[in-house]
């Protein structure tokens, strides 16, 4: 991973905190020289803890991730809308997702991990493996161009990697990955003490590069290989 | 786990840091409650990053582990003395193992983790699995009387679990956790930056049962099953 | 595990003759000194061998697993209806399951293993694993109070775990494990022989803890850790 | 694996290419002295490359595959009609299976492998060895009549086996492999290279029997073992 | 596997009861129509409860092999004579496991399962793999003439297979299995109940094939695929 | 992988033939720019078909090894002097590879797969990534300055990676990787068929990414994380 290198990044991700906690370091970083564009694929509808909040669960969670995408600095936001625990699997979402790495081109996608045991995370992950090796093959013309990402990995949410293959320093990020966390209001009494763990795991993190912080990725497990010409 | 049902605890650790990393914080509960033993396997030969070191390292972490067992509170150590990076997993490793669980007859047995990439930390846990059934068969009188240990758990050090089993509340015993670190005055430069890896991931662990500190714990993958009477 | 420490005990099961099959020996101990509700997930409406019996087999399997349920000595029943071969894992299901555990407050869940060939099975063993997780989070407030289960164990039915456990000693509950199943009439012949199978199976289990008869279980693979206070 | 010992054999492919790819020169040895079933699960609606054949691709690829049932010299084919990316897993798919197994009664069967990373591949892989397991069970008589095919094999079409179980030698049938692709012409240009890669890979597979080419095959990870009289 | 075309049998076993245990009653079987020969790889000397039988377990179990193999009804026993707790997995022993298949020339191979918890059955698990493998290359011809086992299954102890490949009827052969293990008077202290659970393992795997008893078998993951000509 | 950008390449193979059959054709192309260091850990003693050669195999596989190097271009060879089929793990074997790790300063190194099937394979694997990460500690001076080697890439040699991470284009290095191969005159009789392997294997693999011959790599599964500073 190379991150001066990439022109434009793809994040997947299920929930509009998962970009923040994922990988929230590293886009701040990232948005500074390359175009990021991040798809939340869920409306979040199910991250309420006080039932008056049921109906404006989602427009609250929308309006956090603007605000948190400002704080990030990265420009490009799109959602699929899917309901929340329901991320379908079909070919129909399969190819939501080719069209969308097709028109986007990205030097690396970014995804959860297939191993998470949140649903719609796993349910992402494979989803993001398979639709970046479809898209580059020569079929479905009208979702688009052929294209391969050249890169994918995986990122930590809850679920911590034993053996992570690359660490990001995000020293100097994780007060605004902190910053982005606070404006998600609503799943601030979802998840008590989520600034406490991000913090803490950051530090672990760093530890393992010698940095002050850092953020955890996995090598995708190889749907397609990577051509080296 | 239910710390205060314990009334013996055994934990066998690879190096004289390792007890402070992967389970400090429990054992400094434990200690005021049940007796604690704690074996080390290596003298920790390998563990020192200037030459003119070589020398003393042994005796130094003798010392360092000295310190800190006073500070986590728990009375006996002891030492296989083997060389680190050459735990051997023979006949006579094994059932040196057996011997200490058939004297010590510990109510819970705390060991290193099988996919740990240390090799000395993956003997150890071999050797703890193994011998901890083989010390309940009626075979090898010579070794002590048949004993089944009826709990075991795996520490994380720098591998982490993706899904612990079970974690403990070591809000109140974390800064112990940390003075007894800085009592290894021999690994602080050897593992950079480490109290800010103890600190971040206490608080990462501690986080995900809404606690201010916590250490992870794994059941054990069953080289004897408990017998539930 | 330790049956007498639990009040409450709820466990999952696919069809009518696997909470016999899986742990009819520890159900018939455990409803002598705690509440026991066993939900059956679906109606078994695939398990019989002549045409004849097909409009019947239903009301059939109801009316065994009520006899079942007497012999064995729980109180509370509960079907969820769901055809058999097809279980749906969606989140209308995972929300049925999480409702249900926060109902049931239970101090013990017994459910499928997630590597079952049967796919009712599977399904039941993962919504299992992820409703306890996600009825422990502070969200829903609709489908209950948030509650965590302290403990989840998955039970054997024809598939054997190679590495078990725990395993329970049922040598005083044997007999009514068979009492059970032979109430299965329309069982018996669709799996032939199924009585010598289960008490084959619990000898060789016992014989693991040195008892006469025995059943295994295998702990939970860790959707979300034991908090250890 | 005695390929001469069977007189029935049935064949699972999911697009009318796999069994070309995957089996190709075992089917036509084995067409000379068995019935051979080939069941084409999808009409393979999204292999095209070029837009103007979005409507005729369907058409197109039945054309190629009894084009390629003559070279290879198999007398049945038939096809389920689902749609490609979309092959369901439900109940109904799964009773189809079990039926025509049960109509079938075939000595061997081959399949697809459940870790290859196409959708379609795993989802025909898990269907074939759960029909096979069901099939066998007194149960659903309006099926058929319950029979257990007492082998059951995994083909590989592009993630290659690691560890094959069984290499068939196909040096005198290659030809007609490569023959019976060349009928794919719609295939050709959404998979460019194939015939190199068909031949290439028949070679190295030869090499690990001895033979100047080969077919790999991986034993079935066992739903129901076979009894051995 | 189809025990009756097999002219020569080749059994590796650990310990003397590990043949009976393992395949007692398949060896019944075969030793009627083909060669058996049971290579017991260590002396068992670890296999004592009584402090007074140390110096004479060697001698008891191997007066005990004898007993048994008569039972059992096959001629050549053969003993490598190492330590229990201690097969060496060296070259020198690999190369006398290539020796021997090279000298035996066997049809079928049996042996450990290679995630059998002892140490011991791991070991020749993975000599007799590695062996079967190597005997068969042009390499080495001081250790006789290449030669390929065509088949290798795993046997199973006290570890159960979840997913059998094979279950073999020794309904006729019960009763030969348990008075062969009778006779291992030595063993009857060290695993109590071992008859019980002999004879319930053996119904319950024989409900697998609609048979009275059974013993169950997985096939070799494959060292060296199976050449079909 | 970008092999423009290495400067050092560091290839630790079992035997001599090693480097050519897993990596010949990406060694080729990087002895053109970068500076290649072959380290053959064993003198391949066993690699001989005929009684004759015994006592000058290693001779021969020496000069072998020289001639494959001057064809495929690269200057450094080193070995270590093993016996085949016994390269140790103990402390020392690590050790060394640390010292070469910190003396040769690579940019990336190449190394068997962990789950080949040749021990020696599995050995060196496990060797290589466990002497990559103690490298980069600081500690054993004695063994030279601490160092880390930012990537680790498995190669294939006869156990084919169901899933690649990355496949090199060899179209231009294929006939120099056959020409290697055929100076190694001893290992042409013990590996019958060999040069139809390679080049059928490279065709298979090149298809994969639209060349016309590849090399497939497996990313190193994470000792130690890559830092991404």
């Amino acid at each position: 991973m190379h991150l001066e290198q990439y022109r434009t990044v793809l994040a997947f991700c299920a929930h509009t905190d998962d970009e923040i906690l994922g990988l929230g370091g590293t886009l701040a970083r990232l948005s500074r020289t390359a175009e990021v564009i991040v798809v939340t694929v869920t409306v979040g509808d199910t991250g309420y803890s006080r039932a008056e909040d049921r109906d404006r669960i989602v427009q609250l969670r929308e309006q956090e991730n603007a605000a948190a995408a400002e704080i990030l600095g990265y420009q490009r936001r799109e959602t699929l809308g899917y309901p929340s625990q329901q991320v379908p699997t079909d070919r129909e979402a399969l190819q939501g997702f080719i069209r969308i790495i097709r028109d986007v081109r990205p030097d690396i996608i970014f995804t959860h991990w297939g191993e998470d045991k949140h649903r719609d995370h796993r349910a992402i992950s494979h989803l993001s493996d398979e639709a970046r090796w479809k898209a580059s093959e020569p079929i479905l013309p009208q979702l688009g161009r052929p294209y391969l990402a050249p890169e994918l990995y995986y990122y930590e949410v809850q679920d911590l990697f034993s053996h992570p293959t690359a660490i990001v320093d995000i020293g100097e990020s994780l007060e605004r990955k902190l910053a982005a966390m606070r404006t998600q209001e609503s799943q601030l009494s979802v998840l008590p003490r989520i600034l406490q763990f991000i913090e803490g795991l950051a530090h672990a993190r760093g530890y393992m590069i010698g940095a002050d912080a850092g953020e955890a990725f996995l090598g995708s497990s190889g749907f397609h290989p990577q051509p080296v010409g």
